[in-house]
């Protein structure tokens, strides 16, 4: 259908008001799939700036100057993340039967001493010499080199990449940038980077394994040999590194430990940390979770809430920053039994798996494997690990995350902790690059280990064992008073000699005794005489009824900002503008608006999507305000969130303004939905318009919500609509 | 029907299992309401023990020793929080199309200077002289004269009322316990009590009146007239107040600052804050919050979120902590119409009311009201205030808070903050007194206006008028340059001297100044001779058609833990014993059982209970699997949280466990379910049994869950069971 000016209604020569149809009025459904969402490049700047238009999400204490890695969810933010929780609720904790835990933030020292973060929690630091800035040592080495090394492009005539999205960064680097470098310094910085640029990588996993240090952001695969704070001194000397901001020196680095801290109480006694991951407090809570658990195992707790690190200059966006929500699960397990019981579900799920060799043999090819593969060639180390694994790629491919840029990186082996059996990332691509959003690992006995050493408190499991473990040994009796009175201060060191000897060495002693008394030597020399009154050895049976054993810990830790941020890159493009359509002015008006203003889409899924439905009112007039609430009275009976928008402009930007907040369907009420009571239906991907009776289109899009149905089978149920009416 | 020998199963001589049957078989269906909950009194103990046994919630860091004041929310804890928070997200902000928030915890210093926290949010506390240990003033105070009125009561062999819960100062109660005072002395102390004892009032209303402070607690009614530190200080020495622990002398009572401190970032010179509540962070997204609204007033914003503030020596339980969630409505209205448009809609709805007049007359007495007539006779200041109350209280109900154990309590002008136009608290009934839930508070246009001046940033509202206001006044238009060079640095003072003169002022100059020149006087006498080529004064015409104002504020702000806690007090019972039913020996066992395991109940409504059907198959034989599957399935497609019980143990013993957890439904799956398909019902309050088929009893459930009926409409859909199938 082609644009005319029956569209544009005249105000005065020199004013019009041009009412938009709907764009596309095909009768044959287009299937969201046909939709073209590549027209235009990815532009990150253009989301960005959508994203803080609409209040997504925005710097927190934005009118006092904001604060660095602090942001706050604006109402669309809010309601995603929500989302993204309420779903992530029923995918783990309301499938799998999870305990679900709230624990407290504020934590006393004793805890994360024990846990290992207040002496390895941290990063390297150097201080500006003059302005006491301070610098994150790695990214300052990292950027300066690469900086240098664009520079040196430059000056041979190459094209210089873009080394860093910081505008202020940028600038500096474009500075430095026409010096050429010898051949060889060019070389070293290169294998110097390919090392320091690891320093860049997630950090998620660094409670698996607390002797590694690894920071957050994108992670390029390369083989890990990272620099500890003296090194990166002694790499700023050698490169004679300053502080770009300033050109100052820097001094030596300095370790800055990432928790916040505080104290609690009035006397300033008792240090406090905010936590930085919620998982020391399922673990502390675990015999009261087995307890609950009627002391069956396995079975895990979750649990969602808020965490923080005081990076040293978080500047990624969400992607790295101060405060933010968490979820975690903490599966335990039988050490000596890591199958799952919902195996066989998953098994034939396919994964993209970037496992350890690969990238130990300096390659990221992918590999596509059905989990059930997987953990049978033990590339994934044990069912249950394999079964997380899979049950993550299926939660975040249902609340959006395009699978084509979602990957299972394998942790190395220098990268994995000591007792760590095996650890995976789900990384998400995105225009930094690859982000570890996801972590899943084992962390065998670890946690639950140190935290029984330091309190006295067994986080242990206790099971009757079916068939009583019977074993018969010989064993010494010994009449304690005499042998207090024979060997006074002795008697401790002789008892133990005695019940450590090994079993032949006992029967001897028995035979001896048999006959009178016998002698025992200890280590030093020492000999003992023995006699049948003071110690009697018989042969008895033992019966161990009991097995009890510290659980192994499977823990899927999620960064629901990050999967947040993620989901907005993938969701995100800008329509086709079908320029050649027509030439008539409406036409034209319509591109230029159009590429004005940003006919920009989020393609949220309905199941995560902060507003499901939108109820448009052909205009505030009264006689439609019975027709919307009572479509909104129903949809809210049948559960769908819906909002009206009955502002006044034209139906085309109330669309275009809801696309930008991903609402996927659109309800029009018109004087049709007064007259006849039909409304259109309008999906916001292809920009569809169907028409049903008002009750006809409340229960297509109530299944569409509820996800019982797609786009084409709701096409199947109502007739496509002309868009006559809706210009009326 | 008689318990019997048949319950009882034989398995040694001194060792026979008990399976309980249902207790009640009663054909005609017995209303909830019927159900005697009253036959024991309550036990604070018990309920607190039930909850800990059931990890409700507990002790956090429990294994370390505990934190005062820090708790962990366990699995049914967890639940039953989620559930409140989901039923207030329905009930208040998808209900009235709120905007909601998600804003960060850490907080700048700046931004709790402006908005009074850093100089004002704080108590007093003293030291021991010798331990240093620390205590709040104004507690100690209070405590040691109780203490001493209870012992003088002992002493003149009148019964001495318990004086605190807890057990260590009960202790050192009964040992100051036999001394008798004088009669004036005794006077005094009670007078002085009067006062003190109201600072251990709630302090969320704090917020709202910074001048004056109100620690946490219940709040009984007294007149305010509370003490500073310095009296605090002199009360101390006055009455010889000795720490009671310690029995040493304490130091001056010095203010200590309620929120947790912090730093951000590595430099060590960003002091930040823990916030206290949620409030800041929506008034500082204000204007974004606007623009998301298209500019429109009125509207609010909402948050579910944690705050934190470092009591002194928190003992309270849930009631006072040191970290909790708050959820916070922020509505924006305009100063001069605090109408509701909703109003109409409670206006009938009748509330509890303890009036201001009537506290400062000397009563507690309570009022029965209708909301409209409170607003109507002026008690409750505006609309949107009353339209609030009435709202809170519905919610409150319907979440399970007994009403006739609700009120609403308005702030006495004295404790009102200047700015403060009104303030109401839902105080619920507990065991410790009345506490304040929910403050629901006019704030004025105090917030938006500080964090307007101190950053510049306009927090305003910007409406077009409809009609422009017109006005028209003489102006005077100066020649600047000759104005400068003819009075120098006078010529600001002139200028302003003249466009501050009245009208008729202006009039008379302008008459002068047409015959050639005039004479103006300042206040200090200094004459200024204008001519017409300096100045000229016209008379002209202003339009003003924008109206820029700062909203007032409606502030409810609801203590999620201290509802959690009251709910569960008000939900707990234990089960009245029918003792004389019979005299077999399974009778007395079963209440020889009751009174140690104890029939604890907790009647949580369906809409908040943390499971709503309870799935028990009579053993874990496998031919019950399918089904229990089946209706495990059936139920979660109808939105419908179950668990499966299917331990060891009699169904009697895991209905009592689950009654206990508050689970409200149980369905029975027995031999009859394998043969009929039939299965039972039970609801938990009446343990009433019904009896259907599998799907008749999952649409009767589900109905019941979701509120469509209650227990005598199912008991119409589905006949009694008579209790003969479930211990085949």
């Amino acid at each position: 259908m082609r644009l005319g000016f029956r569209h544009i209604q005249l105000i005065s020569p020199y004013h019009y008001r041009i009412s938009l149809p709907p764009r596309r009025f095909s009768t044959t459904p287009m299937a969201a799939s046909q939709v073209n969402k590549t027209a235009h490049a990815f532009d990150k700047s253009r989301l960005e700036a959508l994203l803080n238009r609409r209040f997504f999400y925005a710097p927190a204490f934005e009118i006092y100057g904001g604060v660095a890695g602090l942001y706050d969810y604006g109402p669309p933010g809010s309601s995603l993340q929500a989302n993204i929780i309420a779903e992530w609720r029923k995918h783990f904790i309301v499938e799998e039967h999870m305990l679900e835990l709230d624990t407290t933030i504020m934590t006393p020292a004793a805890v994360f001493e024990t846990s290992g973060h207040v002496a390895r929690f941290a990063d390297w630091m150097v201080k500006d010499s003059k302005t006491g800035d301070v610098l994150r040592a790695d990214h300052l080495v990292g950027g300066v080199l690469e900086a240098r090394l664009a520079g040196d492009k430059e000056a041979r005539g190459l094209a210089a990449a873009p080394v860093a999205e910081d505008k202020k960064k940028k600038k500096k680097t474009a500075k430095a940038a026409a010096v050429k470098l010898e051949d060889d310094v060019v070389k070293e910085y290169e294998s110097t980077l390919a090392q320091v640029v690891l320093l860049s990588c997630s950090r998620w996993i660094w409670a698996t394994q607390p002797e590694i240090y690894l920071p957050y952001g994108p992670c390029p695969i390369r083989h890990l040999d990272n620099y500890t704070g003296p090194q990166l001194g002694e790499l700023c000397r050698k490169y004679k590194i300053r502080n770009p901001d300033t050109d100052n020196e820097v001094g030596e680095p300095q370790q800055f430990n990432l928790m916040f801290t505080s104290s609690i109480g009035p006397t300033g006694q008792h240090p406090g940390y905010l936590r930085p991951e919620t998982a020391q407090g399922h673990f502390l809570n675990f015999s009261r979770l087995l307890e609950f658990n009627n002391g069956r195992i396995p079975f895990a707790s979750a649990q969602v809430g808020r965490s923080f690190r005081n990076e040293i200059s978080p500047r990624a966006g969400l992607l790295r920053v101060r405060e933010f929500t968490m979820a975690e699960i903490e599966h335990y397990v039988d050490p000596d039994d890591k199958s799952h019981v919902r195996f066989p579900e998953v098994r034939s799920q396919v994964l993209t798996l970037l496992d350890r060799n690969v990238q130990e043999a300096g390659s990221s090819r992918t590999t596509q494997m059905t989990v059930g593969e997987a953990v049978d060639k033990g590339i994934i180390a044990n069912e249950t690990l394999g079964y997380f694994i899979a049950r993550i790629s299926q939660y975040l491919v249902k609340i959006g995350i395009n699978p084509a840029r979602l990957r299972f990186r394998q942790h190395m082996g220098n990268e994995m902790a000591h007792y760590a059996t095996d650890c995976w990332d789900a990384e998400i691509e995105n225009a930094t690059g690859w982000t570890e959003c996801v972590g899943c690992a084992d962390r065998a006995a670890y946690d639950l280990s140190v935290h029984t050493d330091r309190t006295g408190h067994p986080l242990v499991v206790r099971q009757a064992l079916k068939e009583p473990i019977v074993t018969e040994k010989e064993t010494a009796e010994w009449n304690k008073k005499l042998l207090g009175k024979t060997f006074k201060g002795d008697a401790g060191v002789l008892q133990k000699l005695v019940e450590g000897l090994p079993e032949a060495e006992l029967v001897r002693l028995k035979g001896e005794l048999a006959q009178g008394s016998a002698v025992v030597k200890s280590a030093d020399g020492k000999e003992f005489q023995l006699t049948p009154e003071l110690v009697t050895i018989e042969r008895k049976v033992f019966k161990q009824s009991i097995r009890e054993y510290t659980p192994n810990v499977i823990e899927p830790s999620f960064g629901l900002g990050r999967i947040l941020y993620t989901l907005l890159e993938h969701s995100f493009w800008a329509r086709e503008q079908d320029i050649e359509r027509g030439v008539s002015l409406s036409s034209y008006l319509h591109t230029v608006w159009a590429l004005i203003a940003g006919l920009q889409v989020l393609s949220l899924p309905p199941i995560v999507a902060p507003t499901k439905v939108l109820i448009v009112p052909l205009s505030a007039r009264e006689e439609f305000a019975p027709i919307v609430q009572e479509v909104s009275n129903k949809l809210r009976r049948a559960g769908v969130f819906s909002r009206v928008d009955d502002s006044n402009t034209s139906i085309g930007k109330r669309y275009a303004r809801n696309d930008e907040l991903g609402t996927p369907f659109g309800i029009t009420v018109d004087f049709a939905s007064v007259q006849n009571r039909t409304m259109t239906l309008r999906e916001r991907d292809t920009t569809d318009q169907r028409i049903g009776s008002i009750d006809d289109v409340i229960a297509a899009v109530t299944d569409l919500v509820l996800g019982n149905i797609d786009w084409e089978q709701a096409c199947e149920r109502l007739p496509a609509y002309d868009g006559v009416q809706a210009v009326e």
